[in-house]
């Protein structure tokens, strides 16, 4: 594993993730709004990896276009992922206090300045898309379904439900996969995908794309799972075992801790042989930052 | 006023969206997440005039495209206006127990389940247009992003912030006017101008468009005001004078009842000539539809 490749990069794709985002949510100066403004801005600017952003700027890369092609469309990932986390904190869905290490968006501010920042941040992800005049508009058009498709009812949203009505009982594994498949693959997917549309990628692109999406998501949630069991809360940002306290079942509940490590390795697997096989030796990124992630619980 | 032209129209365009709407959210028979499919249907189907699709339709049709074009816009139109009325009635905002003269999707559901019927309604807007193959992509990046920034912060979303920050205190004339615009307005505008973008229009129907919307949707929201205090709960399907009761500026508390008509009066007409002037004997529905919102109150 390259680790100062995937710092050094996940390092230039964050920060110019955080500085476009900054300027893609600046109010007008009479604006009569600016509380909405001030909320969604807490809880986007300065805050995770942008790992999401960050595979988008890479998949554009090695489909031939240049990084910053995909700046917005990788901004717009991140709101969604932005908006799902301040909805998913509210009282009536999980009610979590703290969010990436510090009060959640509805605590620092009130439930409906949380619920209107959350609803602000999907309309402008979709606004930053169309808006993205330098890429021709077939581009937009695909990235923006992609996006909305995959964020949507049969996709995160849908996750979310399978993970709302998954409570207080015990799911199968069948199940569990389904709602990560739509809960944490779904977004990733459209991150690698959408890179690959500010491309122009070719069909070949785009599958192995969302093969390597797939297979990091399921690697990243069970790696999740397994800090909830074995991390600390300054690692993570939030309370540990926060799933187990609401009876929730995940990855270690149903396979045990070492069994749910080697699931993680074996997707870890697949998503290097998968960009390795399409992008060959410029699929180093890829690679090293699969290896990064599984990393954590080793 | 040519009556009988309007509640023909109105109901041609009501019907095909009714249906459309249905396919468009008609869940896999295997879905896992049929609650939220549900509790979205409940409050999308069978509801409302379908004024903001009507409109959609009927520009496409006045700007030289079938009224049929504009069809997928108009849904996700009125998708958007769905998910604002339901986490708008949520405890947190509005906290209304019925909407459209049955209980809201939070009392006929639970909070989680409105919120993310909600969620995956604007995700499902968005996804609508997208798909929407039949027209080519610059209409249908333009059309999203008009209806994105038009019902994101700086529009519909931004009234609603405007709309909670003023209950309890007395508002401006020109904070009002502000509020509805951007409560309102916005979304009339969005269907109006996204019925143009599904005809290729010219600039020269877009602003006639944008102008029309306008004036309309500030005679609607008069109109909406004045109904609230000398309706009936029948005709309006939710409680009378609820405003009142939120201690809420409107229209007849700041300016009276009869100056309110007056003025509602004012926009109508300008919506007429602005109507005429772009499109002239065409323009016959818009016009008629005008004065049909205005007579409600006469």
């Amino acid at each position: 594993m390259d680790i100062s490749l995937v710092k050094s990069r996940l390092e230039q794709y964050r920060s110019m993730t955080e500085r476009r985002l900054d300027e893609l949510t600046m109010p007008l100066p009479d604006c009569l709004y600016k509380s909405v403004y001030t909320a969604l801005r807490y809880s986007l600017l300065d805050a995770g990896k942008r790992i999401r952003p960050a595979l988008a700027m890479e998949f554009c890369r090695l489909c031939g276009g240049e990084a910053a092609d995909a700046l917005d469309f990788a901004c717009a990932v991140e709101m969604i992922h932005t908006y799902s986390l301040i909805h998913d904190d509210l009282p009536c869905m999980d009610n979590d206090d703290l969010r990436r290490g510090k009060p959640s968006c509805h605590k620092a501010f009130d439930e409906a300045t949380a619920l209107l920042a959350g609803d602000a941040l999907q309309a402008l992800a979709a606004q930053t898309i169309a808006q993205c005049t330098a890429l021709p508009a077939e581009r937009r058009i695909m990235a923006s379904g992609e996006l909305f498709r995959l964020c949507g009812i049969d996709g995160m949203v849908g996750g979310q439900v399978i993970d709302l009505e998954s409570e207080d009982k015990e799911i199968g594994i069948n199940t569990l996969i389904k709602m990560v498949e739509c809960k944490t693959c779904a977004l990733i997917e459209a991150a690698c995908v959408m890179g690959c549309a500010a491309a122009g990628a070719s069909d070949t692109q785009i599958a192995a794309a969302r093969r390597y999406a797939n297979e990091v998501g399921l690697a990243f949630q069970i790696i999740d799972d397994i800090l909830d069991v074995v991390g600390d809360e300054k690692t993570l940002g939030k309370p540990i075992a926060s799933d187990a306290d609401n009876n929730k079942s995940n990855y270690v509940t149903l396979l045990g801790l070492e069994q749910a490590k080697g699931v993680a390795a074996i997707h870890t697997d697949i998503a290097k042989e998968s960009a390795a096989a399409a992008f060959g030796d410029e699929a180093a990124f890829l690679i090293s930052f699969a290896e990064y992630l599984l990393e954590r619980i080793y």
